[in-house]
């Protein structure tokens, strides 16, 4: 899994030092682990307490509670994942390419990090308003940049479809995986990643046709 | 809500009589609604009191625990939308018209029981070992009739693909629905079917074109 070492980046965390940080993210894979395993609402601080080593004092000293650590988790994987789907996109132009690589980079980096997936994926709505609020954020930043990838397909092509159906239908089916995908057995995330985007871009591409 | 007055077909529960089973079928409509509101794990036994009119004492009369009752749930809603799947296939022999119908109905059902839906979709795993296990079972059944449409329609065209990226693939564009689905800013959920059945059959019929 990811080392999550920078996952925190509140300027007051920073302000705390370099060990401060390296210990939070040290926290958030393990909670992360916790979550995994028993269900956010299952999980208690004391189980955090046990799987990190640290004193509920010393974990309290970190985070003022679990919410918070779900919070920073999803924050970091979300960020994270823009920042490398920005990074692939740069040499890219093509806007059917353009849709592979966020397909392509959207399995990537939730197989490889497939506990902090499963997470996300389980615990969506539980944050309170707040932290809540800005984790929402994200996901429709996220949204909004597939959509517009869609978007620019759809217009360079001349595409009649309902962008939203569409977008949403292609996050269920990269987003299922956490319910269903076995790294042991099933085949590589590149190879799923190829064939989801081959359905969804031939798909898509075949309305027009009609 | 469909109602769900036949949720239960316990023989033990069909010889306490109709009256019995029908008082079940109403419990089990507003532990439905208290699930969906306040998500399965913090929904508490005087929850459902409140929601029902019925005391503490009296629910216990009709079930031994909370997690009887999401057993009872998703027992019953993925059995119905099996026996409506069956329904609809009777008369329906092409194997493309079949999948589309797999998929149409699928959404048509858990559009109108959309409470059920979401209940169904974020609680997937917390039954314990035998209930769970059987609803396990008959969500795999479920997977199992999809996959059979979808290997038809592979083999009558000679299609090349990967049935399982395939229909997970199906499942997720039409599960993820609950996460974002609005009936009353949305299109229907004919509308939606159309579209992602249209989407995936040309998606995976011009694999065999390349």
């Amino acid at each position: 899994m990811q080392s999550a070492k920078t996952m925190s980046s509140e300027p007051s965390d920073r302000l705390r030092g370099p060990r401060f940080e390296r210990q939070l993210g040290r926290i958030l894979d393990y909670a992360t682990a916790v979550f995994y395993e028993k269900g956010y609402e299952r999980a208690t601080m004391r189980d955090l307490s046990r799987a990190s080593g640290l004193s509920l004092a010393g974990l309290y000293h970190y985070f003022e509670s679990k919410e918070k650590l779900l919070y920073l988790i999803q924050r970091y994987y979300f960020r994270t994942v823009m920042e490398l789907l920005d990074q692939r996109l740069k040499n890219i132009s093509e806007p059917e390419d353009r849709v592979r690589a966020f397909i392509h980079n959207h399995l990537e980096y939730f197989v490889a990090n497939f506990k902090a997936y499963k997470v996300l994926s389980h615990e969506d709505d539980v944050l309170g308003k707040g932290m809540g609020a800005e984790i929402v954020a994200l996901k429709r930043e996220y949204y909004r940049r597939c959509a517009t990838l869609v978007e620019d397909l759809k217009r360079s092509r001349r595409l009649e479809f309902n962008t939203r159906i569409a977008v949403m239908g292609l996050f269920g089916s990269i987003n299922w995986l956490h319910t269903w995908y076995n790294p042991r057995a099933d085949a590589s995330a590149d190879v799923v990643a190829a064939q989801i985007s081959q359905v969804f871009l031939n798909g898509i591409c075949s309305v027009c046709r009609r």
